[in-house]
């Protein structure tokens, strides 16, 4: 198969950062200490007029000064220069241009969208394609690309189509905390030229990219687009957060990346028929990025769940029924294994498994657990990892969490685990249950174990991960 | 005004715990400690056949053999002996038995509901009153009552009532982390005698509460439990989480406490008209608390946000139109003094206040938080406070965040603040700027400003907080 064009410009042997300085607080001088730290193996070529030498680098006045070729160039000079500049580009022969200047359509300026306009055509004439304006441009962690010293130097296989940098950066970020890690990041703004669509089509078929995540203000192509989600959907998991669904998100698209955010109506019926995923939170998106990366396949809605006691026993059903999973009532089968090994709860016990109804020590959430994974009445299941809180607790060992869970006797069955997260402050912030359960979530993601903060986003994630599932499977 | 009866014997000068013993390990053990660690005040009278000096205070063989007034009885012991425990209390005079002890009415057996039956029959005719069976009773922190050494020791004005231990346990010391404090807390289980109505009407006329927080799993009171709702209501915030909502929930709530969970749609409709607030799951209802107990009543829904940037912001327009309030553009006046005070970006900035759109260092959220603070189309503010997270970031206090938003120059309105909590876990959990949030928070607390890890549960939180003062309001 013949790589997709955007595989080649996406891969720069070599970057011109326009407005570079060496004013460490200058977005021109961050862009390019962020290549630095991140390993990028090119060159880089600085550009500003007023110095010849930037963070110990050569510099030159224009593109068009740099005696050697330049694949792929960072703008950040105001929106007056940028015609100029792209000028510039086109005589040097640039494939590729990401305008973080901004200050274009998105201000409602009649003056800023007729130059957004200008610029287009000049990039049109010269060849240049342009990623933005109004954007923070590439992330691509395994070539040393980055667009803030804020996001994991650690790569993985989800790629990310963001029409806003800061939800780039936040998605990234906070990814990193559930073991999701990117391939390819991509913050494309105004979307003037390459838009959501060029890059869902690269990511489809790029093979580091094993789930795709979108942030969507506006949809530019609404022509492509659905057969495009609904090819890139059947070849591997796309999750969808839509910004801009209600009129003030719409106002608040409109002045952010001058989108003109479409039906919502028409959106969520786009991805119900291409089986992408629809996230209505950034954490939501990033709680489905988790389970489609770390979680096998979920092919139903039947779960088991065991860990929690009393009322958090209770509640957890509530919440997985209410998230469209289905609760599945202890089977007669293992009642039956239950009394022959001695049970003196087994016609009581049931799903959830109510920890706080036990008949021996060595009654543990991992008895039920083994016994549910193997069982084909369950499609998933849910492990309730609380935190210690006792002071007998104290020296509690994630180990002696997880040997609760017998987790090394699982694994017929998807496994997520709910683990709480307080936020600390006030009076004990600095609870020593802490670092227990920040080692916890550590070895859950060394085992490839999906958590969640709480059952009700667990079971949501779950369930919208069987929809497209389910969905792949029957159109297979 | 008379005191309610509750009111007296929830204030035991006198505590025997039947099952007391030296074994660190058993509950009744456990019980005696907390007494003591909580600075309990009054007589403490282990009780136990087998010992006659127990955690080094004099035991006694059973209650009636204690040489003092007993006041209030705690029953740690298994569920055959309770029967004589019973008889026993009432010859000794005891007001109130708190049944900690289980396997009643919740196994489904027939005997065991036998059994619970002859113990009502038996109390009711010495006059001995029971909280409970299947429960862990009392948590009154201001007289040194608590059930476990996991519950905070500060009191404060938030009275629960739970018919889940486990959820008691949770929701104290959860909530402490959010400024929550109790006044009282009783987990009252499978509700033999006294229940939801007594503990309600209790805390209607408790001065020291403030807000009621309830977690119940089957109303055993029907007839009562609609009037004296309404009452509490009209008198003082009322949060209800209702367990056992669904097929699955029902089923749990019958095994946990043999509760029959009625219709959801019956107490919904209950709940609607005492105006008390509904809660989905114990992060809302800590949410719920926390603003009832820390904002100022939110008497609309015109809600006024600042503080994110880009994405962040539309999406935060998105959530807080979906969870019900009104996010009302910026008004014509407030315009007109941007533009008199010189501002480039008067006729571009908006409501959710985008802070990636700035025209000087000077512009921060704090400067349009005032604006809208004193303009009558807003009812609530909403702070979002990001974490720090560039290097550059690494020394910023909690105080300079907090400087951004003017909080000394704001007071007409309600102000919540949105603190993301990263679950940290994974290769930086011990990031540097998780420290400056736990202290941000804990000054948000000191100031009495409620937080939120994420927009819609803010604006969740504040448009049921604004639904129970507006009816309030219009029935006063």
């Amino acid at each position: 198969m013949p790589q997709h064009p955007l595989g080649k410009l996406l891969q720069p042997a070599s970057i011109a950062v326009v407005g570079a300085s060496n004013n460490p607080r200058s977005s021109g001088s961050q862009f390019t200490s962020a290549l630095i730290e991140y390993g990028y193996k090119g060159r880089i070529f600085p550009i500003n007029p007023k110095s010849d030498r930037i963070l110990d680098m050569p510099a030159y006045p224009r593109v068009s000064a740099v005696p050697e070729p330049v694949d792929y160039v960072i703008s950040a000079i105001p929106a007056a220069g940028v015609l100029d500049l792209m000028e510039d580009c086109a005589q040097k022969g640039v494939k590729l241009i990401h305008l973080f200047t901004a200050r274009f359509g998105e201000t409602g300026r009649k003056d800023a969208a007729d130059l957004e306009r200008r610029v287009l055509e000049v990039a049109r004439q010269g060849n240049v394609r342009i990623i933005g304006p109004n954007c923070m441009g590439l992330y691509v962690p395994r070539q040393g690309i980055a667009f803030s010293d804020a996001l994991p130097k650690a790569f993985g296989n989800v790629g990310l189509i963001s029409q806003s940098g800061q939800m780039a950066e936040e998605i990234t970020r906070y990814g990193a905390h559930r073991g999701v890690f990117f391939s390819k990041a991509i913050s494309y703004g105004n979307a003037l030229d390459l838009n959501e669509c060029d890059f869902l089509e690269f990511l489809t078929e790029d093979e580091e990219t094993k789930v795709i995540l979108m942030y969507m203000e506006g949809i530019r192509d609404g022509k492509r687009f659905p057969g495009l989600l609904k090819a890139a959907a059947a070849k591997k998991p796309v999750v969808v957060l839509k910004g801009g669904r209600g009129n003030s998100g719409r106002r608040a698209a409109a002045s952010h990346t001058a989108s003109l955010a479409g039906s919502q109506k028409v959106l969520t019926s786009v991805l119900e028929q291409a089986g992408a995923a629809l996230a209505g939170t950034a954490e939501e998106l990033i709680d489905l990025a988790a389970i489609f990366l770390l979680a096998p396949p979920i092919t139903g809605y039947g779960v088991a769940v065991a860990g929690g006691g009393g009322g958090a026993s209770v509640l957890s059903a509530d919440e997985c029924e209410e998230s469209g999973l289905s609760v599945v009532p202890l089977p007669d089968d293992i009642r039956a294994t239950l009394k022959e090994n001695g049970s003196a709860i087994w016609d009581w016990v049931n799903n959830p498994v109510d920890m706080s109804i036990r008949d021996s020590e060595g009654f543990t959430p991992g008895v039920m657990l083994e016994l549910m994974d193997q069982n084909p009445a369950y499609d998933l299941l849910i492990a309730i990892m609380s935190d210690p809180h006792h002071e007998r607790q104290r020296d509690t060992t994630p180990d002696q969490i997880l040997e609760q869970f017998h987790l090394d006797k699982l694994g017929k069955k998807p496994l997520l685990a709910v683990v709480a997260n307080r936020p600390l402050g006030g009076p004990d912030y600095n609870h020593w249950a802490w670092k227990i359960m920040c080692e916890l979530r550590t070895k859950l993601l060394d085992a490839s174990i999906p958590f969640f903060p709480s059952m009700t986003r667990a079971a949501t994630a779950a369930r919208k991960a069987a929809d497209y599932y389910l969905k792949r499977g029957r159109e297979a």
